[in-house]
């Protein structure tokens, strides 16, 4: 199998190695990065399998831990540069969302991140919450998407209101910082713990 | 299907709901408490949706964000009582926690938390490696299973060496408030949020 160019220079990046070296672990692992890798290290190659993963993106990381230390939150927000990410702007939303989710305890960043399962289920309560209700069958499936806005609203850290602000949502707030500042702005990834829940 | 005492009263906790509706919803289930959630949501009945998950330990959660704002770290680390929770003691073993873990990048919490799969591949490479140097068939295992202990060192925050003194590892200082404190102590779980890097 022909090994690429592009490929061995991804895993020149992730692993620091030699031109040839890794030319010859991809050849050996035919074409799969992942293998590539362990070839290299089974050689006694030193490589550097912490940097695995690193991607260009800007941005910056807010924590937020609530009073009581019960409460912590982290999340990462990006933006296209480094000269963004290090404006009072810039980081001020972040420690804003942060602070958000403390409060909120929103489950996911946005609609499209709901699992397909998580959606099914929703789907199925609403469904017979209407059908309970009486409404006839054209209506219900109506119902159940115009409910499921609020199930957005509730667990959608972009469609939540904003804690400081509630006539606007997050997502407002987003789109603001984008005409700010310039650049295309995305809520990544944040994560909330909690003393003594369970794991989700 | 006989619905159990601990089953209503596990429905009723997590959903505040009344003692009747627990047991219809159970029985209708089947037993099935994720299942009876849905039947009391589908007949309407507020369900604490929220406050599904919670448990009894005690313990704070500690943030830390590196200089720059491109690393943040969340811990939570778990003891029995309140008391001892809101300890100076306590709360800096946390907090040290979180400054080891930005720095170091443990994977995993405890050797016992690496998932099979990665033992295996990290097994496969060291026994790989031991061949080359030409060691006898009946080395190499034990060579593999010394050098899975440096693997966990780098690995494993417990097995880690202490970032302020590195003639002690985590889980020594953690024994060490084990003893101060008269407490089970556990560093129960972490993250490592670095601005651009990909996601595990």
């Amino acid at each position: 199998m022909a090994v690429t160019t592009e490929q061995v220079k991804e895993l020149r990046e992730k692993t620091g190695a030699g031109l040839m070296d890794c030319k010859r672990a991809l050849t050996e692992a035919n074409g799969d990065l992942e293998q590539a890798l362990d070839v290299l290290r089974k050689q006694g190659i030193e490589v550097a399998r912490k940097r695995e993963g690193k991607s260009a993106s800007e941005g910056t990381v807010a924590s937020y831990v609530h009073a009581g230390d019960q409460i912590g939150v982290l999340v990462e927000v990006n933006c296209e540069t480094d000269f963004v990410a290090r404006t009072e702007r810039f980081k001020e939303f972040a420690q804003d969302a942060a602070m958000q989710v403390a409060a909120l305890q929103p489950k996911w960043v946005a609609p499209e991140d709901v699992p397909e399962e998580a959606l099914d289920r929703e789907r199925n309560v609403l469904r017979e919450q209407a059908q309970k209700e009486g409404k006839p069958e054209h209506i219900v499936e109506k119902m159940v998407e115009g409910r499921l806005s609020k199930f957005y609203e509730e667990f959608c850290l972009l469609k939540q209101p904003y804690i400081r602000d509630d006539s606007v949502t997050i997502e407002d707030k987003l789109n603001e910082l984008v005409t700010a500042v310039g650049e295309r702005v995305v809520i990544r990834r944040f994560v909330r713990f909690q003393v003594g829940e369970e794991d989700a």
